[in-house]
């Protein structure tokens, strides 16, 4: 892993990292990692953020306020790109396909298929890397996210069990395989067998397995993409399976990162507890 | 004053607003605004932050991670812009001149005169505006700012007694009449009789006549830009004078917004104590 730059941060240090991706077709692919200064003495907990749509690893990293809270708690954070990306990957001039907008699935379908590998990536290839090179419990893993970073966090965590001690999202896309936000990509990535869709939806997952650690979620009731997150599909599906955890309906707030910016003390706090405890 | 844009962040509302200024010839003047939740029951201490080179209103607004602090202590805070903008406004190819690098003067000489009074609109314009649009309490002001920003807050502060209570820094330009960011922008905006200069230099201010508050600066010890900043001018000028305060200096800690938004809870807290106090 190169060391694409390095600042310190709240008694820690803020990198960005580059590495070829194998499960993103040999594509170089960049992150941020955020290590507070217990690392300096052995491995920490480890939070994944994952980022919505038209998003880098730089923005949560910029805007979410995260490090200060990881670093009151001793947590370190991952803050990964939303797709492969570069002039040899497949794109699309709309915002909401191809590179920004990798849906955190393993596309079957052309052009998509040589590099779109955001799952394999995530629940694989990048743990993998960041546990051999750095001082990361991979015992101690939670993961969260923004919109398409909320639906990558939550059905990761179901798909997953034994990896992560908790979920949580930021106005998840909640119900792709019944919305805007989903059902074009999902058509796009993996084709038009829906079959195939089922498990990257996670009001679908929710109902069917439901997550074995707590889960919270913070949802803006003046969001401006309602339509596309469905967040009343997942509210549903926890209640209807008794899921630990938390559905929240924020008033006032939008889609925004103040909106995520605005929680992310309590969600740090609901990890670290999870993590720690 | 028109409102631009408007989200719900910490409980308050973060506003991006928009007005014709006449200290900066007629120019549009944009500016963020954040308002805590207790300014809807009437007018709140404010906190200025002044921005620093190549900065609009939006970077601190965005990365400084202020705003939960400030809600958290019933602060509102401004976040103006760092010079005037438009298509009919002086500029200059070097990122350290014109547009965006006001350096909080007002230009005497061709061709900023028409439009670059960032002094006057910061010392008097943009208060009068806001005291009069918003639930702001004159009596209960404070600045802080990064880099030329910093330069701004301390010279706007120790040149107008009794409008602030309280004055900090991050790394801010210290001793512009003696550094790279300063001698070339004072030359093109004050012209060259250097006695001109002098009011625009806070360490020379503070050896002439110091802060009738407290004072707060952070510096990062391994900031990339200590050739130009000339810290050692401020902590010898503040030491002389026996200026209450502290200047602290930062191990490890470079010019970035990561240095920032890691001491803005100390700065937010020292200066809720001085306007609550």
């Amino acid at each position: 892993m190169q060391i694409v730059s390095e600042n310190r941060a709240f008694g820690g240090r803020q990198l960005v990292l580059r590495h070829p991706s194998a499960a993103c077709g040999g594509c170089e692919m960049t992150l941020g990692l955020f290590l507070p200064e217990e690392a300096r003495a052995g491995p920490v907990p480890v939070l994944w953020y994952l980022s919505g749509l038209t998003c880098t690893h730089e923005n949560a990293m910029v805007k979410a306020g995260a490090q200060g809270w990881a670093a009151r708690h001793g947590l370190a954070l991952v803050f990964p790109d939303t797709s492969p990306r570069g002039d040899g990957v497949a794109d699309d001039a709309a915002y909401d396909l191809g590179q920004g907008a990798g849906f955190y699935v393993d596309a079957t379908e052309a052009p998509w298929a040589p590099h779109f590998g955001m799952w394999s990536y995530l629940a694989e290839e990048l743990p993998g890397r960041l546990f051999e090179a750095f001082p990361l419990d991979p015992a101690a893993q939670a993961i969260t996210g923004h919109s398409m970073g909320g639906h990558g966090a939550l059905t990761l965590a179901m798909a997953q069990p034994g990896r992560f001690r908790s979920v949580s999202a930021f106005a998840p896309i909640c119900n792709p395989t019944g919305a805007d936000w989903g059902r074009k990509q999902l058509a796009a990535y993996l084709g038009l067998d829906e079959s195939t869709w089922a498990r990257h939806d996670a009001s679908l997952m929710m109902a069917e397995r439901g997550f074995e650690g707590p889960v919270l979620i913070d949802q803006g009731a003046s969001d401006q993409f309602l339509a596309n997150l469905r967040p009343e599909t997942l509210a549903t599906a926890m209640a209807a399976r008794r899921q630990p955890g938390a559905f929240r309906m924020q008033e006032g707030y939008d889609h925004s990162y103040f909106f995520v910016s605005s929680f992310m003390e309590e969600h740090v706090i609901f990890h670290a507890t999870a993590l720690w405890g």
